[in-house]
């Protein structure tokens, strides 16, 4: 259903996870300037935390996610959705099939995100703290290939790391410490020359909900202001 | 759309305001115990932010948001909504007439709140911080009268402040002088003999998402509580 004037109701894809996708809900409504509730955006949510684990699908571990996200996507489609984001980096490796199915756009984060980090860095490498399944799939590698950047990411330890951060936000965890990891794994790749590092997971967004480490952005807030944009709301300057 | 498993899936009547909607739905994936995305509940939220202003109705000053509420809710169940939650305290005024047309459960914010602090609470009046349209509606007035409790309210001059603090966070302000009103507002009804507070506006939820100021508890976080063992989650202890 449109809203009453003409911007878009947005779509949210969610449940991967449920406390990243309502962290980035929470960035759609900061991102937008409001005096009052009307101001904002008509935003639907399909949070489905049942959608099969991209990374182990992508490491052949599990099942394929791509028919529960169409069907969510279907989900939001009916009720109302115009425009439709994915809260989640990983589920990039599967939206190509999806999009085909959905008649509304379909955003996709690590393209948002790839474009946001090449605007705001110096020239050179960007670094990518992200799930295994995404640095595994590529999708940051060749979104940044794109525009004529090198990638590095956390060597094979460090990944573990980031990994059990990712899964601890996962099943509820938050605090200091995590962020310190978070932070720390940042930090290398800088001292290993990347210009920028891109928290390329929804789970680190939620993480460092006051802000990234030092020299990152984070994914998620590119795509929540991206998304107030394109469905025509003002954004808060 | 009933999740795999025999859990419900939870429908969110939202964006009344959007901020205090989402800061709802994080403390229901907060309430729940989980090991990892799959534990959690299957969550639809539709935020739709023109739903007329509920204080202005009841004080003769805007249209009547019953209608919005009832496609909202509609809605909802046509999404798959096997249970419906509307994190606002004021829309409780209106939820006699939706509750009739949809079939199924429609919680009772108030009534759960209510329910909750007359169980932690000693014997003796309870306060309550809301808008103006809550406390001319009586919602808490009857639902703690209905125990055997007395209510207390800030006098005019300060509850005009925690109206100006509400509407301060739908606009998107938050920080510690908006908290700090708010707080003294509710150190002022212990002040008046209330054994306990009631944060009874979800906007002051969203304000003091990290913690609701000494003697007092949150209507969203006990909401969250209720809807996390009703639906079938486990609760997070």
């Amino acid at each position: 259903m449109a809203a009453a004037d003409d911007r878009l109701t947005v779509g949210v894809l969610g449940g991967m996870g449920p406390a990243a996708t309502f962290d980035f809900c929470r960035r759609l409504v900061a991102a937008t300037a409001a005096e009052s509730d009307a101001d904002h955006l008509h935003v639907i949510v399909d949070s489905d935390p049942s959608i099969p684990d991209r990374t182990a699908a992508l490491e052949g571990r599990g099942p394929d996610p791509t028919p529960a996200l169409r069907a969510a996507a279907q989900r939001l489609v009916t009720a109302g959705s115009e425009l439709i984001c994915v809260p989640c980096n990983t589920a990039g490796a599967f939206l190509a099939a999806v999009r085909q199915e959905v008649p509304v756009p379909l955003l996709d984060l690590v393209e948002e995100a790839a474009a946001g980090v090449h605007a705001r860095a110096p020239a050179g490498p960007i670094g990518i703290l992200a799930t295994d399944g995404t640095v595994a799939a590529g999708l940051y590698h060749r979104a940044l290939a794109a525009v004529g950047r090198g990638v590095l990411v956390p060597e094979g330890p460090v990944q573990r790391q980031v990994m059990e951060v990712i899964y601890a936000v996962k099943a509820g965890s938050a605090g200091d410490r995590l962020r310190r990891t978070g932070a720390e794994a940042a930090a290398g790749l800088c001292g290993r020359g990347a210009r920028a590092v891109v928290l390329a997971c929804t789970e680190l967004s939620a993480l460092f909900h006051d802000g990234p480490p030092p020299h990152s952005v984070d994914a998620s807030q590119m795509l929540a202001e991206r998304v107030v944009a394109l469905a025509g709301g003002r954004l808060r300057t």
